[in-house]
């Protein structure tokens, strides 16, 4: 098989993809001109093979999820996405098929999300495909919203729903609760699961009016007592208030016990968030109208101890509730 | 063996050497407030173990090396440093004690190279040790140095010495030509392979005289045919005027066609630029006065065809002359 270098790959997968500010990909640096005045938000996620996707998943939905979970941590930090930078490391059997998929799920991706390609660097993996993705954002200066800053009193939110993306990779084990779902149910959780959806139109809202937030990927429980840790607070949260979809809630129906896993399952990449509660109903009118669903499902107490979940009358906590990839 | 947890890890190795921007590491992203009227430089590399370091390499030189071939890009566009974020895939059979020595590495480096940490995230690998840095760095408004600008009648520059890397990777080989060389030769070689030394000092000047300019990484003359290609330009280059160390000048005089690994062999971190001749004067005494020799190697002439390098009376090019890591 006679596969492109490096140089000739670049330029026939990834150039097209090139913000202004990546020089068509031809340099060693992209030049980004900050709005006077806005700060910069940076983050990085990188993905490994079988640690946070399954070697036959889709091209495409590794590349939008690669882009969508660092998307994902600027929209929880009320920034508007400006670019990424990509490392990808590919294996000794990558084809050139597998990269026109991977970079056309990046191109649409990078659209959705409307934060373009400024660079990349691609190399040899040792292993499994890994890849990086570094993703800048903005904010009016000061106006970052951080994960340590929850305030006693303060309402707990969390946008669109949560578990769908944890049951649809326990649906690839085919569980005996998946067969009362239907085709469509199915197809719901297993799309949440390939493709997160980064809750950016969300971020001005945020900026104005939460104290702090986050995003969950690794699981509810698990990255709210992060969040109330971090911010030397605890929280009740109504089990019965956690928004989840009507599959999660068939397959609840028939499996209570479930419920730990939509609670602490991860990859939702929905944002979790407090609010003043003076300033709820407001922000979830802005939320509303940005097309986005903001729940309350608690509020911030005094204490040092992990989050109360109040599930079916019993209260549980989830000591070791969030999923660590490492 | 009890080994950390990734919060612990990142709080026991990373957070000390957190920029404030940073926040602690204890945040999903990073804050940079970028001086009002600057652009933003980014620049992103990945080394793999076994394709960029051998996994037996000291893991402070790795980390060195990680942070180096990145700020080296930031230098070669002109560019202050600001800060990057690194992503971390650990191998199956990491230590407490090699994580020690690597954060020590990394700390000491951004000292150095005045480049701090601001984020990152740790994941397990699949096969070897892979890293990928992005670094931001500054520059005032418009001023980037870029590779596509070289003009005609410009001088090809290059700084610091050439081949030392390539022939301190090769020595491991234990070639016939090593045994000429002193200790303190081998070990000047050897060291230029493991720690580059981004040419940070020369980005002002860099930026105040350069038409063009990038880093040697890939080998001086495929790093030149890369920015004559890239600029529409050809090169003339007189292979007696590149600049060599003692050690690489004794490993040549016994095998001369060692001249050939050290024009192609990469590595170096020198900055490879082009300037109007009549600033060359001005550009090499900035140059000094930052602690940085600046050499005078050639002239950019018209043409498409891959740079002509004089080599002891005989012109020759370098048709495939920049390594590929891919």
């Amino acid at each position: 098989v006679t596969r492109p270098g490096e140089t000739e790959l670049i330029a026939r997968y990834f150039a097209p993809l090139a913000a202004a500010g990546g020089l068509g990909l031809r340099d060693d640096a992209a030049r980004v001109t900050p709005i006077p005045g806005w700060d910069l938000v940076v983050t990085v996620d990188a993905l490994v093979e079988s640690v946070h996707f399954l070697p036959g998943d889709p091209p495409g939905s590794i590349a939008r999820k690669a882009l969508g979970v660092n998307v994902s941590d600027l929209a929880a930090k009320g920034a508007d996405p400006l670019g990424y930078v990509l490392a990808l490391a590919l294996p000794a059997g990558w084809t050139e098929e597998w990269l026109a998929q991977f970079s056309h799920g990046l191109e649409a991706a990078a659209d959705d999300f409307r934060c373009p390609l400024l660079g990349g660097d691609t190399v040899r993996a040792s292993g499994g495909l890994t890849l990086s993705v570094t993703a800048l954002g903005q904010v009016p200066g000061g106006t970052m919203v951080q994960r340590t800053t929850a305030k006693i009193g303060d309402v707990v939110c969390v946008t669109g729903t949560i578990g769908d993306a944890a049951l649809g990779l326990a649906l690839r084990g085919d569980p005996d609760w998946a067969r009362d779902l239907d085709d469509s149910q199915r197809a719901v959780l297993a799309d949440r699961y390939l493709n997160p959806q980064p809750r950016i139109a969300l971020a001005p809202a945020l900026r104005r009016h939460a104290t702090a937030a986050m995003d969950v990927s690794d699981g509810l429980a698990g990255d709210l007592a992060k969040m109330t840790a971090a911010s030397g607070v605890s929280a009740l949260i109504d089990g019965a208030a956690v928004p989840v979809s009507e599959a999660v809630r068939a397959a609840v129906v028939r499996v209570p016990d479930l419920i730990d896993r939509v609670l602490t399952g991860g990859d939702d990449y929905e944002i979790l968030c407090t609010v003043p509660a003076d300033r709820l109903e407001t922000f979830r009118l802005e939320a509303h109208k940005a097309g986005v669903t903001l729940t309350p499902i608690g509020r911030i107490v005094e204490g040092r101890t992990p989050p109360v979940f109040k599930v079916a009358g019993r209260d549980r906590s989830y000591e070791a509730g969030s999923f660590s990839h490492f």
